[in-house]
């Protein structure tokens, strides 16, 4: 059984009533729903638990964590975004989606700003495939078709990913490293593009499929602490 | 001063009336009056040549080669492209351009098949920047715009790119990527997407200042032949 | 149940009693023996079989494909290095022990020469791994210690790996990219340095370990050959 | 002119007598002194200076920072270490050497612990070369020897670097990748790891040939806040 957790900010969802219609009980309950299974067992926390539900404890007994923030990202505590980055390097695995490209957790770990150019104008976005033999694409046809998403353009300050899976084409014109790989410390991390909080794109049933084929890529049996010990000489 | 060698194949340009009207002395003509300058000293051979022009000789007084091709892929002997693909590994800088992904020193170079998806309907594309700070992007603006251009389309069958430069966007909603940047052995290779023979790509002032700038960024001092030496223990 | 391929040039054990004294019925017969278990079916071919036992229903039938050479090199035919080449990135598996560095599928798959600097006096090895997370190094503690080896040294002219496991230290004092990760089209591929055939290196439960492990890592469900389609417009 | 500007915290040489015998002014004074020529000028700062000498000023001035640090690492204030990270980002050139692997703004910049095993019995190290076609390795033989150094070891938890360039071999038996290059956002860092104390690494001519020859390197004409626009629709 692979140990989900999902951290919501859980926000909009509550002060727009066009949200609240997508997602009534927020976007981290959504995707409870839909990744469940036999195989994934799925917690959900919000900046509305204490330490926003993301204590020592929960971190340890979490394989992957999946997260979605947008205009909360400051109210996550330094400290807390520092112990997801610190479990990340010890092996949890970690998938951040859409605006979380901007999530502190995710900055610390990639070292950059991570900014993009963006426009919100209900843009239609084909998500294409790179690598069709990739374990995140499994099941996915040449592309996915969103009929509306906010609109993410490269450049996008990010390193150069270990591997780039997906390429957002926007109906304006634009392009997007739509999902990403990366292997950090001993944990691996996905960013995945889409997801605009007022389309219902956690509800399309490919966007599910690749954060569900990215969980099983994510996961590792080996978690561990990174120290910097001093050694002895060999054979002394 | 940098020696440059063009290659192109130079068929359609005798063969069809449109593309002779866009290149009256074939792609190569073109590019060498758009690429000389004060710094870059440029050459041009063809299929016609003996030995495609790409003797010993040649190439080792070649500081970067650019590589046009298409139809005339098979025509090039082995021999030719296995003596482009040591020169490369040996510290000649290259550059591959538009179906050149399908050439045989290219395939040769990046090991892989170098497929894509493609399809002829005259689209517009933008070429976009991903790294604005890389030394190929310096001069282009956010993007390039072609008012018409083949569709190129992932997923393309390279290695992983070292860096990625640019992404195209393709009017119908297709992605490709568009500039890719692989060092092999000693030498540097740029691959470039734009430049369908039917369109006037290469009289496009962005176009050729992208390409300038690679031939630049691909040019080094470093020439030598890898070799694989019996060593002495240190010290004996 | 993963279907395991070794081709074993088997040409030093037929020749050199001290060789022989160490693989009586070939290096294959010694892989083979320590790797197959409830999880890893295997077969063994070489250079004395047809084609080299490389048949493409061979090939099809091959989940992941282990390789030994080194003087024979040159007698396995173009052809089936090609087929094994377009077998790896049609998703097929491959690992490339030791002197296959210069096998003719590994440099036609790498596109570089894979060339190093090497000498022949019984060094001590140790093999240090580089990222104690990756599913290869599972199982493997700090380093490996191999009383005798030939000396392999840096430069080795390789693309630069997706993925470095293991490099080595020898006790003249060279060292020596010894693990490398690679994905190549759909297929995943494992260079591993130690293996000289004087020395019982394939008897070392920690290098049978490794190997077993890169089995796991290599394999893949995703089989389909790579094509370059003309494909229609989105709608049309 | 490229402007470089040298940080050392700048505490072993005052306290400890057989440091200070080596470098009597300090890491800083002799690398200014050694590097310093017609195409480099060279200022110097320390943990003495008010903000660490390192201003926003300051670093709008510097094309290339190199950083030595170790026991001082915490007594750099975070808003230095972050004000270097945003510079790096920005564009400026960076090189970390050998305790830095820890120092803040390293840190920062990888997303990882970046740590390491160590001991110190003055092993004999020898550096090699990986790629001897890179500009950081011109004027350097097959490997550098240091007769004595501190010993850096594998693991080395930092992101896979763009491009390995030096691998050290340590008498012990140990390996560690020596010399890193990576770009984020706009800018270039290297790692180099030879450098401890109390040893006279910073007079040796090939180290000094490679931090000038990383100068060089690192260094770049673009220089720009990256930041995260709201873009409008083309054509609108």
């Amino acid at each position: 059984m692979i140990r989900v957790t999902i951290f919501n900010e859980f926000i909009h969802e509550k002060k727009e009533e066009s949200v609240k219609a997508i997602y009534p009980n927020g976007i981290h309950a959504a995707l409870k729903e839909h990744l469940q299974d036999d195989e994934l067992s799925v917690r959900t926390v919000t900046l509305d638990d204490e330490e926003c539900g993301l204590t020592e404890e929960v971190l340890a007994e979490t394989d992957v964590l999946i997260w979605w923030g947008h205009i909360g990202h400051n109210e996550v505590p330094d400290e807390v975004a520092k112990r997801v980055q610190s479990a990340v390097l010890s092996g949890m695995g970690a998938i951040f989606l859409h605006s979380a490209h901007h999530s502190k957790p995710f900055r610390l770990l990639m070292g950059t700003p991570c900014s993009l150019s963006w426009r919100e104008d209900g843009d239609r976005e084909y998500v294409w495939v790179c690598d069709p033999s990739h374990p995140i694409a499994q099941g996915i046809d040449r592309y996915i078709t969103l009929d509306h998403e906010e609109t993410y353009a490269e450049p996008f300050s990010i390193p150069e990913p270990d591997k780039l899976i997906f390429i957002g084409n926007f109906e304006g014109g634009e392009v997007m490293r739509a999902g990403c790989c990366y292997r950090r410390g001993y944990g691996k991390i996905f960013y995945f593009q889409p997801g605009h909080e007022t389309f219902p794109i956690y509800h399309h049933p490919q966007i599910i499929r690749v954060i569900k084929n990215a969980v099983h890529w994510a996961v590792s049996d080996y978690r561990k602490i990174i120290d910097c010990p001093h050694i002895q000489k060999i054979g002394d």
